[in-house]
């Protein structure tokens, strides 16, 4: 399975009559995963780094914290499409999967919409501690790091990237995936199935925005800083503000903007 | 409520010690969706246009397909947040409810995951029929005239946005939206509380990428042509090939693609 496939397009120019032409389109198919056996998600992805985006997913969801919980993820040859994954936990161990099962179902039902509080809406991931620090010079080094690391992108123009950085710069892993938030879930399951979670001296890096929901996956790793190439919403600046982590956006060399927590950062004099 | 907020940021240039300064952000709050008073679904969504974004959310899920299925919607006061919002069925209405709920439990058992077929993608929607022409030279216009439409998006660099034109380049509807399925979703939402589904000699211009989900969303308004800023993936040609819908790419003047059924577009010699 490829990240990219190959296609046939007509090419305008002007409006004048189109040239056929080979192209490459970023690859999008649903996968489903399981837990134990146990279909708990559906999400459209990049086919490539399937046993990440389980790992990752769980990671984001709070169900898994540490590479000990996961004995292994499994490919499924159901159909022959190579589009489900079981994630099998670690015999004897005990998993909140309800609150999984309570989030899936609980697309119906929400805990926030009724609630002012941001406390609800952190979903219960402790806040970050305070440290460590980066220097500015080294963020802004970061969206360069990021492109080098989206061949997908290059060739396509539609896959969106995320990687975990250490605060010296040192590149733990990046992804790509046509969805913002697949990209994050597969370097948060890279973490956790090396046995990298927290990552609790690092930044996560992404192409696109920085929602709410970047946020919080960050927050499920540990992260404490987050940098975006474009904008915040509100919610994800009141929940950095909230957990205590350092939010970047409209990072794009010279000029960064800091949304949250700009301690973390070492500016030049 | 309002599409965006004011904000503080820290400015820095170069690296150097940040500048204090006021910005404005992209509003994102969940909003749970009702249906004659049941939750069916919480979107984070950025508010201002809550009765389309719930009626289009029910068009896109193949629940309601004419306005007089829906007799009004109703922003509840739950917690007076202004989160929760109730779509009242039209008394009498046969409404297939389960096929929604199946839908929102069905994240955890997917129908596709073990299907080649791309019938099973296409979610029931039926084929768009032949026709309508478009001029490429109107094709061209209509990246300008959105950002024409995108006051939140000028303010904060962080909303998405989608918008209606006829054939004929009249603006039906433009809505902004932190979430890009959510401003398709309202477009959708506004035609159909104004009695002018199905879009059936219309475009559905996205500022953003065209993913699987965005030309379904298309279909289920019966829409045949579909133009996107940037770039399409596999399932969303795949798709478009399937249900005879034109899909435009990386439309970003003087150039367009073309990845499916260009006929509907006429050229200049």
């Amino acid at each position: 399975m490829k990240e990219t496939e190959p296609t046939r397009v007509w090419r305008s120019e002007a409006g004048k009559r189109p040239i056929a032409a080979a192209d490459r389109l970023a690859s999008e198919e649903p996968l489903e995963i399981r837990v134990d056996g146990q279909p708990v998600s559906v999400t459209m992805r990049t086919p490539g780094a399937d046993d990440e985006l389980a790992a990752g997913f769980l990671v984001s969801e709070g169900v898994v914290r540490r590479s000990a919980e996961v004995a292994r993820v499994e490919p499924l040859a159901a159909g022959g499409t190579g589009n489900v994954v079981d994630v099998r936990l670690a015999p004897g161990h005990a998993v909140d999967l309800a609150r999984l099962t309570r989030h899936v179902f609980a697309s119906s039902s929400c805990g926030l919409c009724g609630k002012v509080t941001i406390e609800a809406v952190r979903g219960g991931f402790p806040p970050v501690g305070p440290g460590p620090v980066i220097d500015a010079a080294m963020l802004l080094q970061l969206p360069d790091r990021l492109r080098a690391e989206q061949p997908g992108f290059g060739e396509t123009g539609g896959l969106h990237a995320a990687a975990v950085f250490d605060v010296d710069g040192r590149l733990v892993a990046a992804r790509e995936d046509v969805g913002r938030h697949n990209a994050v879930d597969k370097v948060l399951g890279y973490g956790l199935l090396h046995g990298l979670l927290p990552f609790a001296a690092h930044v996560l890096m992404v192409s696109g925005r920085a929602s709410f929901e970047i946020v919080q996956k960050a927050l499920a790793g540990g992260i404490p800083i987050v940098a975006a190439v474009s904008a915040p919403s509100t919610l994800a600046v009141e929940l950095a503000e909230e957990s205590g982590q350092t939010l970047v956006g409209f990072l794009r060399p010279p000029r960064l903007n800091v949304y949250a927590a700009p301690e973390r950062i070492r500016f030049a004099d």
